[in-house]
């Protein structure tokens, strides 16, 4: 018989690193609690209709599609040559939580009070070619505010960023910051100003391409020479963020929205200079550009110091995220989590904490009918004073038992035999050690507790 | 534009419900971990082989199937006719939890260290017509153990049956208990030793159909009159458990496999009348008998006292569920919870507690730049305190900041208007009462976390 497995790009996740996912998501929640933001959850599957179009040719293409059924499915098998996908399929795997968020503002639009400050951690599902790194199936972390403009928006979620990451005892990490208005006024004063999105796809690659395949892309995409040596000095903007931005400034002068866009960066900088922040650095990057077309105000994006993994976080602003379901005139701005990335982060960095919680405290042996009547009773004890215990529910060999609870990382093995059992006490052995202390029920719990 | 809308039989779940969800969630769980089971999960999509043919024919009618994609998918149409859904599809999402577990126990068994206590929560997907109470998305919350077949797992289920439903506070339950073996005794003792399946089928609607009914359905059957008589008188045992037990052991002298049934039974009441139980009633019912055919050995199911909702909880012991997948001999014992019944239940009794955790504690008012400066600074204070926080992000009318923490059910609002900004305070607005008491940011605090 074939040996079983699972799609490919999709993971199972035993015990150990359910604790460690846990222990992100649960700081990841808190703070996002901590903030004023309330969780909410949509179903897998939505329309397909409410998907396809939102993330581009390749988007749709990359969208799980399920199979229509019965007589839906029968019909269009009879009409016979032509069938497509979309003819074989209503209903599809969400994608990303941004789409569904917007489809959920729209649909619950008279329930929900503004500004609506939601979060949002489920899984997604993309048919991605699978690598190192890239699933089929994973988690997006995602906070967002919408119904409101205000700025303070930004400022909190940059805040939040930086707690979450702190919290997660991250050493160092940079939050690159944008504003999408700023690539609109570059586009503008090289003379372009129909080319955003060229120009914006172009320079997102910077980072990864260096600035002469950059400028390559921007020739083959029509730019005149003058217009790529106008914009290659913002490539490399000098000295702290208040410099480069007094230089873009200059550079922006004559376009009013590229001044808007420095404009609001300042609100935001000079904000976050005022409060503070816990280890992140903030830093203006006149590069950035995120790939997600529906920004249209700041953006931002977060790296891990002293790790070769791509960005952990990202995020920004959105105007009309909702127009596309009929409700317009919605400003909002969220960021998002990359969980995974998180992960291979705090794995590489060693930076999971050694004892993750809910594990099992403490095993009790078992010698067969007698002594496990002694010891369920106790058990049942320990149990109800809060501590995660368990029997070993068979009287095999000593050697074994303790083994099971070395697997399971269990610190302690009560020992119920037949000398406790006359004594009516438990002999407690610490795993790590090897001490064993011989103590009443009570001392047990009490020690335990501890 | 069309309203946007969620498919059929599946649902949104806004803050509040979220809220109410997780209170249930989070007792299951930190249940399961105190009696040593550790969480898993597996992905949503399974192969379609791994699935198909372990739910019965109605059950692979109702399996969700993925569309499959590129050239896989063009291949079968081109082939042209007479295709069907399997030949469209490769992977399936997971109709239950026992299915995908008994696979990823197979799959990583040179990983795993038996006896194994695992629980998983986790959404499940079946195509069936949605009605009250029915939907085609919705969480299973299963803890299992398997590779042992000591009875006394079915005692501590049992515990954990009643320690989950104790702590939601319901004021009374049933927990119905039964073993598949008796079962088994009662086809052997009426002469129909090889259809144990077709009794069982017609026994388990005795609740719902009563007694003619069942019947009638042995008749359809083909069992004789004979039989039938000889079964009826185990609709209506009467008595406290051990009078049941005594009566059915007489009845099944003859048959080996029942009387280890009934000796199987009275092991787990022992012990469960040794430890007592917190709310739990525990009743020995001889027509228990579970639909699914993989059980074995004892069988369990669970009724909310004063509601008319079906069973809120199942289980049972299976003695070969990895055989399928070609692990042989691996005994073991589960239990479900129904996280969706038991929200009916709680909301039908109103046991749902007033105040459930992660809401925002206080909004700050917003009156412009000058108090955002200082309210900003106060309320990154709060948050270090561990206490949820936010602030209206805009200076709208004092009436429309309220309105929107009252609407978000946020207990305080902590005013920063001029005159605070003079003194350094904070009035702070107990939104129940309506009483204000001004505070210096420190009192706040204080008071906040009380």
């Amino acid at each position: 018989m074939e040996k079983p497995s699972i799609p490919r790009g999709t993971r199972d996740f035993g015990p150990r690193e359910m604790a460690r996912r846990n222990y992100i998501f649960d700081i990841i929640r808190q703070s996002f609690a901590r903030y004023g933001y309330l969780p909410i959850e949509t179903p897998a599957m939505e329309h397909l209709k409410t998907l396809m179009g939102k993330y581009g040719e390749e988007g749709d293409r990359l969208i799980f599609k399920i199979l229509s059924r019965g007589e839906k499915l029968s019909k269009v098998l009879d009409a016979g040559s032509d069938i497509s996908a979309t003819d074989l399929s209503e209903e599809a795997l969400r994608y990303d939580l941004t789409v569904p968020f917007a489809r959920f503002v729209v649909q619950h639009r008279n329930e929900i009070s503004f500004p609506f400050k939601r979060y949002q951690i489920q899984p997604v599902w993309r048919a991605d070619r699978p690598q190192k790194g890239r699933y089929r199936e994973f988690y997006q972390c995602d906070a967002d505010v919408v119904g409101t403009d205000s700025l303070l928006c930004e400022v909190e979620l940059i805040q939040l960023y930086d707690e979450v990451l702190s919290e997660l005892r991250l050493p160092g990490f940079t939050i690159k910051l944008n504003n999408r208005k700023i690539l609109t006024g570059i586009a503008e004063v090289c003379g372009y100003p129909d080319r955003v999105v060229d120009i914006t796809v172009a320079i997102d690659k910077l980072d990864k391409v260096g600035e002469d395949e950059v400028a390559k892309e921007l020739q083959e995409k029509g730019l005149s020479n003058e217009a790529i040596i106008t914009i290659q000095p913002l490539f490399n903007l000098q000295g702290t963020n208040t410099d480069k931005l007094d230089q873009l400034k200059s550079f922006l002068s004559k376009s009013e929205i590229g001044i808007k866009g420095i404009e609001e960066l300042e609100f935001i900088l000079n904000y976050i200079d005022k409060l503070g922040l816990k280890k992140g650095r903030l830093e203006f990057d006149a590069t950035l550009a995120r790939g997600l077309n529906y920004y249209t105000g700041a953006i931002f994006e977060v790296k891990a110091h002293d790790v070769k993994i791509g960005s952990i976080c990202g995020g920004g602003r959105y105007d009309n995220l909702t127009g596309v379901f009929g409700m317009e005139g919605v400003s909002g701005v969220g960021i998002s989590f990359g969980a995974d990335r998180i992960y291979d982060v705090l794995e590489e960095l060693s930076l999971f904490p050694e004892f993750l919680a809910v594990n099992t405290q403490v095993l009790f042996t078992n010698f067969g009918e007698a002594e496990t009547d002694f010891a369920l009773k106790i058990l049942k004890q320990t149990r109800e004073s809060g501590i995660n215990a368990e029997i070993y529910p068979s009287a095999e060999k000593m050697k074994k038992q303790f083994s099971y609870a070395d697997s399971k990382e269990i610190p302690f093995v009560a020992i119920v035999g037949a000398e406790e059992l006359k004594s009516k006490t438990v002999s407690l052995k610490d795993m790590k050690t090897g001490n064993q202390v011989n103590l009443t029920p009570e001392e047990l719990i009490t020690r335990l507790k501890k």
